[in-house]
Parts: structure tokens; sequence; C-alpha cells
């Protein structure tokens, strides 16, 4: 349930909602909107009495919420949200990039990489630390020393940086240098990392699972925000299906379905649902003329000595033209 | 095998090599390009002896084909095919934009839809006569009696006519009345139809498979040119897939999958795949950007009593709407 | 709509409630059960009025139907169908095994592989003489020879005999030689086929598309039912997925739930799922212990020359061994 | 790569061969078969010199891999591995079944349904303490309470326990209350919680994903097996397809797929696979008779009121049938 507060509601009044809520057993979220705030209840197991709320001063009118999911929802908020990081908005009507290669492999190749990225106009960095791998034989990642070469790329290039947490007790880790902690696909319903992740204080780049629904990716999110963190960035990277030309199969319609249901920006990453570098910059230009709010695109400046990924990161170069194609079709709209 | 000819090879040298290829049992199928003939050797089952080829007059070399389709292949000719009706050229680098109701259902229903996506830009007017439908008691088209509405709408419009053929019998027809004809989903296997295809001098559209492999779908474009009619336009229309939100899983993937492996043109049909008219216009978008020489739009004047993909056939306006978007796109590479 | 008659209900009843629903429009298909006979309405397009019709003789009630599918229905006919062929019975409770090889490649290969299935246990023998090919360039199949190589094999063997037909006019001359019509995987929405099979005297095997769904299949098959042939086979033969570990996906749940809702005989196709013939062994114990009413398995005396399916037909040896097993589970419920 | 010993190799012998294998920077798993004992080297990124190896004493040769995984493959360890638990043997020919609630609800419910499925010859009792579940708000489980209910179950009525953890930390209670800890389908690559799982004493019961390849399963038990426990158990429950007449698509090829490829038992849950408890009883005679080594089903004694997964539940009834009719399988081979 939804209570919608008076435009004029002042913040006492919405705290004595939200303490009101807490009395009858459940969890209030405010969630401010440009015209007004609205309190979401969370954690009731089926219909709410509503009664006593409604002669609380500065109510304007509750609302049941039919969806299995409610914070993430349109219904609860309609206003997009605008996920800001420093002079970044994602969200905000102009698409973001964030580039990089798949993982860290040394401080040289980071910030080889990332001078050229920034100086291209991406304004994240991305590159793993701690990278989940079908494999237990094959590289996992430099660890706390890749973030540390993250923190470094961070000061000399002013990238912010994404890059992932593995488990509930590696975010701690993670979050110390991160700008936005990714939540990879294979752990899209791991429920301890999003329950964790959902006290974080930083935004979190949520990847669609190989096989998960809008609905599932939604819900998971709901995780998220309903541990306190408002920020979630969804990201469609490709999803599984039959067919063989590429590694997973991009769903371009995520993009209108999610913006239809849901106040959540999201972004696609055009690399992993190709898995080749040939076909990433055509999927790059359909992902911003759907309406993605950005992408998330791996670059190398050596891809055939990737220790992952190679196949699918872009050449600089490439890169380059990638964003000279995207600044063309933004002016569009 | 391919037979390249050189650049100032004589019509006569031409027939020469088709006239000797027979003799070796095969046939020989020449495909003329911008700067020199190849001819295609077909009908073979295994490798073939070339040397009596190479001593021809205008034979330049001969080259062994690797994939498993020819007369498609970018191998066999790497300039893209444009395929010309009227003023109309597919593939030609501009969309083409075709448009209108999932079946004819009476003379001015047809009129009525035509006039108004003739004015918005459209080229093509889709209807079809013969609907294949999942159930055998649903409205399965008004037959001849729609073909011949079709023609009243080319006379009246200027509008080029796109419908389909269900079978090989079918489709003498149907090439009557059509500019283009349509092979739908249901039928991309359907070989006896396909090789029918193949001996119509009118160009053939043929949809992707609900399940389809790009390289089940170029196959199956093989058998049609395999016959002799060159004229193939490929659509995709979306796959299924676990996916819920969507009807079809649009593979907007296929568009630079299709362009690396074949010189044919590719439209994409977001009718389909979206199975609804909200995602319609991002998907059409999404198309366009990644490469697509056009589309396949399903447009109805009054969608919420049209016999059949009612709920995914654009309003009028927004089939204008959608005409703006795809002009600024196109301008764009 | 379905009529429902009394248990004593004449022949003329019947007829006369049968002439009374075609002067209302629509078409009245008498469905004899073991109590009773109920006769289904088609052609409706929408909701019947059945006051006239429970006013003539014999007619005990009538009953809605809210299937999109009737005559394949449980809801119409609650005995399950069985279809005999001679002496064989398909849906009778006893497992029927139909074997053979993948395409009939001469007299002596169909007549070897025939005897030897014969004396191992099977009752009808499978081979193609139309094939539909993925490649227009792969062995097609000997057409009418091939039949009349199967004509010799059912004289000389006792075997009946199932093969393919490929398209409506084709399956005029298959339906001379055949006792069972195949409709394979890719036409089974061909619906010129399925129209004509269903004016066929000859019982119907019809094969799952790769992407079918149930309903899919059912509707198929009502195609085929409302022209008048009651004699429908499903097969199950494994669906497109993701895994690649077999050649497609056998969907063991399709036996139960075709069950569930139609009278409907079925059988698997082990070999076409597994694509491997190391795994249709432990397939073909699967279908018979989930219920399938029999087998349909390429057995080849010489596999690795072939001219099609190779790697997924068993070794004589291999089918005895199948017979085996089956014949110990079949005395097991 | 393989370190084969010769039969009559020592214990003094083999652990030479494991200490020079760690020289080398690599790390040495012995896997005792019936004739002889293999050693595997895991932790090399490539090709490995083996021609110290070679001159000690008790190695009669070495074997590259080709496979991905290693530990898990028949490649290196022929015999099929046993697990056994008390006197439960999972992978000894004899179909082992564990059944009970999705999760323990209450202590009465627990005990109740735990006396019924003993009674009815079950010989683990399954129950969830922790969920996964799709949505924050949906019931978690009793988590330790439940545990501890557990605890109770086996001290009364003599099951062993397979209950869930949900992460790597988690997993530390879970083995207190636990015979086999079962890492759920969500958690598939959910490595942190693999390699932790590698370190327990206890036997793993690794659920398929939903859209896992083999392989991919294949690669998770590696993940286990490489940090110690070789006792993984695999578990089919169905895969994310397209067909919607069951939760999930079984995948019954999985069976001889992994015995072909494995030596670890795999058995199948047919619970999650249908979603409906009325395809239950035919997907568990399948999987029987397809060669499963045991079936993880979900019974309750009131389904209607279950807390989770009551449409997929049998009743008692319908388990006892279960029980009679996998029986009569079980002695056919």
């Amino acid at each position: 349930m939804l209570v919608v507060m008076r435009n004029d509601a002042t913040d006492s009044q919405i705290q004595a909602v939200v303490d009101e809520i807490e009395r009858m057993g459940f969890r209030g979220v405010p969630m401010p909107g440009a015209q007004r705030t609205a309190i979401c209840i969370v954690g009731n197991p089926g219909p709410v009495d509503d009664s006593r709320l409604l002669t609380l001063n500065g109510v304007k009118e509750t609302i049941p919420v039919s969806k299995p999911y409610k914070l993430v929802s349109r219904e609860m908020k309609t206003d997009p949200t605008v996920i800001t990081i420093g002079d970044v908005k994602i969200g905000g009507g102009k698409p973001v990039v964030m580039a990089g290669p798949c993982a860290v492999e040394s401080e040289e190749q980071a910030l080889t990489i990332a001078r050229q990225v920034k100086k291209l106009g991406a304004q994240v960095f991305r590159a793993g630390a701690f990278k989940p791998r079908t494999s237990p034989y094959a590289f996992q990642g430099l660890g706390e020393e890749g973030l540390k070469i993250l923190g470094k790329v961070r000061q000399e290039t002013g990238l912010y940086i994404v890059t992932e947490a593995i488990d509930h007790t590696n975010i701690e880790l993670v979050e110390q240098y991160a700008d936005i902690i990714q939540i990879g696909a294979r752990n899209m319903q791991n429920y301890s990392l999003l329950r964790r992740a959902g006290l974080s204080s930083k935004p979190i780049l949520l990847k669609r699972g190989l096989s998960a629904t809008i609905e599932e990716l939604l819900m998971s999110a709901e995780y998220i925000m309903s541990g306190g963190n408002l920020q979630v960035i969804l990201c469609e990277r490709g999803v599984r299906t039959f067919a063989n030309h590429t590694r997973n199969t991009l769903d371009i319609s995520a993009i209108p379905s999610v913006k239809e249901v849901s106040h959540l920006p999201i972004i696609v990453d055009p690399s992993h649902a190709a898995g080749r570098r040939e076909y990433v910059l055509p999927l790059a230009r359909a992902a911003i003329a759907a309406g993605a709010d950005g992408l998330l695109v791996e670059v190398h400046n050596d891809p055939t000595h990737a220790l992952s990924d190679g196949p699918q990161s872009l050449y600089p170069e490439q890169f380059a033209q990638l964003m000279k194609e995207i600044r063309t079709l933004k002016f569009m709209g």
C-alpha cells in the first residue's frame, strides 16, 4: 500500500506516518517525488487496514498496489529516478557511457584504457577486480589489489568507477573503492547479496539474469530498495535462447518494458549480448535508439591478449566510432 | 564452388561457363556484381573438379565455398543486393516502410488505411488476404476477394502491395496481385512453397521462423534463390523465448549477423515482435539504428475492432510519430 | 458447443441433430464414445443458441466448450481414442513401436532393415520417401520410387508403413502407399497440408513443431479433425531450447499434459530428440514410463553411411536391446 | 592432467606425487578408484611438464585432460561415485527417495509429514529452513528455528536431512544440522557458496540452474570438488523454455548426458519441473526409467495451506502411489 502525502506535507508529518506504520508492525519507505512524497508500506503479508493512517495530518490518500513489486513501480513513483554521481546523471535524459576492460589486469593496462575511454567521452570506468568465472581454474581477478588500481584510475582520470561485488561479505570491500557497485547476472537472485546491497549508500548496477523475466529483474531490484537503498540502475545484457549467432540474445524490448512499469533507469551491455566486437556498435545504437539511459561497454587496448572476454572487447578506435555514433543519435530525440 | 569472371568477360563467355557447368551435371547461376560477374555452381553433392572450367575464356579464378549456403552468401557476392520495385529500392540505404493492417477486412477498411499510411510516407501496403491462423475456427482472410481489394488499393494509392502466399499452389493467385510475395514465419521451412517461390518473377519477403537460427533462415532463402529467383528480402519478426513481456523476443542482432554473412536486405517487423503497440515505436527505432533496410508495421484505423492482431496495430497518429522518428534517425548515418 | 446424446439415442436421432446444426449454418461432427455419442458444433464464430437443439429427440444436454480447441478435447470425449490399423492398436494400452531408417535409400536397404525390426518386434516401418531438408542441396528422398519400395516392404514383411507427406498435393500420392501419413515438425502449422489431411481416410501422425506449445499442437490436430479425419496420433520429438547436449530437448511432460486435456494418443520420437544414438535408449524408456502410447525410432543397418540422420540411428543390436527394455517396462503398469 | 598410479602403488608413493605437484606450484587431488588411484593436477593455467612426475615410484602414466572440467570427469574416474550417508547409498544402483515439504512451517507440520514419508519408504527428509524467494515480501523460512526442527525430525524418525544453504556464511549453520547440504538452482553459480561448500565435510546436493548447460552444471560441481569435497550429487529440476504447460521443462536427457561425461550421481526433482502435482508421478517414473539415482519430491499433508509450492506438492496418498510405481520400475533393470 502507498500512502500519498499532500503537496504541502511537512517533514514531521511524513515522519509521523512512518512511525505509525512501524507501530502497525510494518515498515514505511518515503519516496520523494517532484510534486509530493509517497510512503510505501512494505513487510505486510496481506492487505493493510488504512483507517488510522487516513486520519493523520498531511495524508492525502492511500492506494493499494496491485503488482508483486512496489518500490520499483511506476504506480508508486511516476517521475523517472535520476541517479547522481558527482556530475554524472543516470536516467537524466542524456545517455551515460561506462567503458573499460572486463577485468583489471595491471595498473598499466587499467590506466592506459582509462585514459583512452576518458578522452573519448566515457564518464564511468568499468573493470572487474573480482570475476565470477564458470571454471574454478580460470583467472578470477586481482581482488583487492585490483580495487586499489581502480582507486588510482579514479584519482588520475576523474572517471567514476563501477566494479562488481560477488557476495554479501565481499561487498564491504568493494564499496570502499566503487562509485557504483555491480551485481552480475549470475548473482541476480543471490538474495543475501541483494539484501546487503540494500544497506549500501552506493548506487547498485543490477544486471539481468540469463533467463530472468522482467518481473524477476524488478523483484530483485525490490529486494535492494526494500532495504533502504533506492539507487538502483538496471542493466539488460542479453538472455539465453536457442539462437547461436550471438553469445546471448539482446532483448531490446526490455527497455520500453522496464520504462513502462518502473521508474528506474536501465542501461544496456551490448558486449556481453553480442559476444563478438563486430556486433557491438549496431547493438549499442539500437539500445540508445530504443531509449536506454546508457551503455556498459567492454574496451581493451589489446583484446587478443585480454585475460577474459577478449573477442567481445572493442579496440579503442571502435569505441571512438561508437561514441561518435551515439552522439549523433543522442541529439535526435 | 564459385567461378569468378574477369571484369571484361562478355555475356557469351559467361554463357559458355554456364553451359559447361551443365555438361558436368550441375547448374550454374550467374550473379552479376558491380565489378564483375560470379557464377555459382549448385547441385553438386561434393567437391567439383574445376580443371576444365579454368581453361575457359573470361574465367579469372574459382573459389571453393565453405558455408552450407552459397547464393545468399557474401563470399559469393560482396555488393549488397538492392531490390527495385518501381521507384522503391529495398537495400539501397534508405529504409523502406511497409505498413497496413494484419488482414484485408473490407474495401473500405483497406482503402482508408492505405490512404493514411501513403500520406504519412509508407511506400508499400501490407495486408493479408490469406491468413494462417492457429485455430481452424478463426478468421482466415477474404481470399481472392481480398486480393482484388489489394489490386484496387494499388491502383488508387500507388502503393506497392506485399501480401502472403500460404502454399505452393496458392502462390499462383497471389503473384497476380502482389508486388512482393510474403512467406510467413510458420512457412519458413515449407520447402514446396520455397521452391515454387524460386520460380516466381516477384520479390519474396521471407520471414524468420519462430525458432529458426540465422543459418536456417539463410538456407530457406537459398531454396528460393537456387530456383532462380534472386530477389529475396529477409524479415526479423521476433523469436520464441521464455520472456513473457512481449509476444516474441525481437532479435535485434539478426541485422548485423545477416549483413555480415549475406548480401540480402533485411527488414524488421516490430509489430509481431512486440505484440503490443506500446512497444512498437522503440523497437522500430532500434531496428533502423541497427541497420535494418526497412520496416513492416501493422497499422489499423480501428484496432479494437480488428479481426486479428488488434493489440499490436498502431493507430494512424502513432504511425505518423513513427515515420517522423525514423526520418530523424535516417539522416544520421 | 457439445450436444450430448442419451445412451439410447438412435442413429436417425443423431442425424437429425446434425441436420439441425447445418440448418443453423454450422457443422455437426458426431464423436461416438463407449457410453454415448456427443455431437460437436464447429464453425460457429461465437456462442450458439441451443434452445431448438434441446427440444430434439435423444438429446440429453448441451455443454459449452471453454477451450480454443474442441474436437481434440477431453471435455468433448472422455474415452481415449484408439487408432486401429489392421491388428495394431495405437492408444490401446500397449506401446506400439515404429522403427526404420530416416530415409528410404534403396530397396535392399529398406528391406534389410525392415526384416530386422520386424523380427525384433516393431509393428510399423518408418522411412521417408520425401524428406524436408534444411539445405536445398541435401538428399531430398527417392520420391515416388521410395514409396513403391515401401509398398514392397509392407507386402513382404507385413509391417504397416508410416511415411511423410510434405505438402497438400503430395499427400495424394503418399496416401496411396502409407498406412499412416506423417506430418513433420516443420509442417505442423502448414495449414493447407493440415486441411487436406483432414480429408484423408488414413490416420495422421502429427509431429510437434520445434517451438510449438502443447496448445498449438492440439490446435493443429483440431485442423485435421475439423475436416472429418478423427484419427490423429500426436508425436513429441523434442523442442528447441538453449540446451546443447542434445539435438532437441525432449519435453517428457508433453505426455501427461496431452493426456490431461486430450483423448488423442501420443507417441515419442527419442531419435530426433537425442540426436545421438547413445541417448536413445534412456529416452525411450522414459517415454514409455511416462505413459507414451508408442515410439518412433530410427534404426539403420549401416548408420555411418546413412544419407541422413546417421548419428542418431540405432544399430539393430541396440534396437533389440530397446525392445527388450520396453517390454519389461510395459508389463509394469 | 591426470597422474595414474599403478595398482600396487602405496599411500606414501601417492603422497610423494602430491608433494611433487605442489613443488611445481599446483595442487594434486587423489581420487581413489576401485582398481587404482589417479591424481588430478589442478591450478595449472596451461600444459604441465610431466617429465619429473613420470620418474616417481608407483606412477603408471600421465593423461592430458581435454575437458574444461577435470575432477567431475569420467576421463578422470571411470567408476561411478557412490555417496554414503549412514545406510543410504546414493549412486549405488538403487534409487534414493528424498521427500518432504518445500519449507519447514512448524514442528508439527514437519514431524507429521516426516512420519508419513518415512513409513512410505523415503530415506531422506527434504525441507527448507532458509528459502530463497523471488519476492522480498514472501515467506523466507523459519531460519535456525527451522533447522532445529529438522534436527528433531532426524532424531525422532531416523530420516536423514537435506536442506538448503543460501550463502557462504549461512552454510556454517546449515552444516550443523544437515546430512546433505542443498545448493539451489538460483545459487548454482554463486561461486563464494560453491567454494565454501568445497570445504565442507557434508555431501552437497547441487541443483541445475534455470538455464544452465550440462557443462556449466559440471563446472559448478568442479568448483566444489576442487576445494576438496568430492561428495557432490547433481540434481536436474527442469530448465526454463518457451513451453508453458509446466513450470519448467524437465530435461530428461540430462541423466544420460551427465552419466556419459561424469562419475557423479544425478537425481531428479519432478516437483519443481512440473509445477503441478498432476504431472509429478509420470515425471518421476520417467526419471527412474532414464537411470536417475534418486528423486527429490515435495510432499505436504495440507498442500492448499502450504506457505510455498502448494500446487506442486503431492498428497501423502499420491506419494504412496509414487513409491509403489518406482519400486516396480526399480526391479526392472
